[in-house]
């Protein structure tokens, strides 16, 4: 493998990883799974939202072809394998997990915008694909568990994905790289944090 | 975008993606679901189909692509949310919203069939790929609220959108073109309607 | 239809397809399916594992190109609607049965490891590819009856086609074909059956 410059783009994103496979593995052994079944949610929660944008637009997904995602997805299963018996189930609710998770949304966010402009869909597809990389991941292990997606209930956590995917592609058109990136992630991470901060969230019907 | 000319298909197309979007919508307001949720529940009724038939023969969906689709799924969203406070939790069984459904499952089935014959697939998959288009979005949208998919259990509204399939494909070989379009939609339209009027359902086992 | 030499593997790849098209079917029998949702269970059991496989490298699904596979299905399908009232649902206990399925559980992994290592993904992608095409059919089939997949929960199932795919990733760098494909279909055979004769299970967390 080359040793390839690592950005802060690359940083946040390996974080995202380990962060989004940890709370898919907790959320595993919360429910009645067995060993198998808890490194499967932990591993879909991380590659989940990647792989679902990757075949929307026709890519084998880059989970299944490379190895580097691969082991900070394990990282994050063995941390919390690790970590969830000493912390009791609080592990999901701690702030400097809901961050660093708040980091991998505004992250995945950001690559799924990339991917769709880089695939030519529309506006409306930008903003689908950067929200679906975002909480695909949660969705179908919710799915797996047969819950209804949390993203579809409560909690303000796919609309800042999807504010950064309009930022993604409104910027892309005036601003040359990586300026709609760092705003997409920008505006993610700010309403995602203020969200969590001032516990906000959309009204029912 | 340039001005084509409108046939017959592109209107029934168009009043479908407003009839499955109103009805996703309706669907996801009477759930527990935030308006982010609700939305999603009425786009993805309206697109899931299309989506999953564009995956499956490995093109990018055409709702990712264009946005004239989009517009027509945003009406349907705000027509729900407009009406159903009004006509209350009865708009789904008003006649006149079942023959617009009925429209769509018609033209979704259609093209359907007229990307599986264009995609090379054989006849099964034609009938797969006709079905799949009409009941997909509603099926997706049922497992996203963790329901067993209402095609599988009970009403004969599969059923019309495999018989198109299966006409598409035996007169697609004799007939040209626009022929096995009407044929189909002519088909399905007639079987879900006498389904409707006369309350045909499938036996269990 | 050209006549091709059967070997070995295509006849195993048709004991599969109709195992696992008979569960789907008693599966979808047991729940309260009218007779369409019955028979897109047994189908989609069938072919679901490797319609996951396709679509995630891209291709479209083999059961949508040719006829031959769905014969076989279909075969599977009658089987059980022809057998299940006499058996009176113990027909999936039944010792032949199961072996027949452990038969397809084997085959099914190595073809998804064969096309996972044709369409260059890494060794945890050929691990993923054989598993999912081994375990996918029924898994879809469990989320469509709203059921938490059974292999995420208990059964020693998923675990011999993951082992299968890395017997064949590891082989296939220093074997020449047909060895790994051998070698694949060997070890989930064997631990499938050792795990039903000895009640093999994994721990829970």
């Amino acid at each position: 493998m080359a040793v390839a410059p690592v950005g802060p783009l690359e940083v946040a994103n390996a974080l995202g990883l380990v962060a989004f496979a940890a709370a898919g593995t907790l959320k595993g052994a919360d429910a009645d799974l067995d060993f198998f079944g808890v490194v499967v949610l932990g591993i879909l929660t991380s590659f989940g939202g990647g792989a679902l944008r990757d075949v929307l637009v026709g890519r084998t997904p880059t989970s299944l072809l490379t190895t580097n995602d691969i082991a900070f997805a394990f990282v994050g299963v063995a941390l919390a394998l690790l970590l969830s018996p000493r912390v009791s189930g609080r592990l999901r609710d701690h702030p400097l997990f809901r961050g660093v998770d708040a980091v991998g949304l505004a992250t995945f966010a950001a690559t799924g915008a990339l991917v769709g402009v880089a695939a030519g869909v529309s506006g409306f597809g930008v903003v689908v694909l950067a929200t679906l990389t975002g909480v695909g991941g949660g969705s179908l292990s919710d799915l797996l568990l047969t819950r209804v997606p949390v993203v579809l209930r409560e909690d303000f956590y796919a609309t800042p994905a999807a504010l950064g995917g309009v930022v993604f592609y409104t910027s892309h058109a005036v601003a040359p790289p990586p300026i709609p990136t760092t705003a997409c992630v920008v505006v993610v991470l700010a309403t995602r944090l203020l969200a969590l901060r001032y516990d906000w969230g959309l009204p029912g019907l």
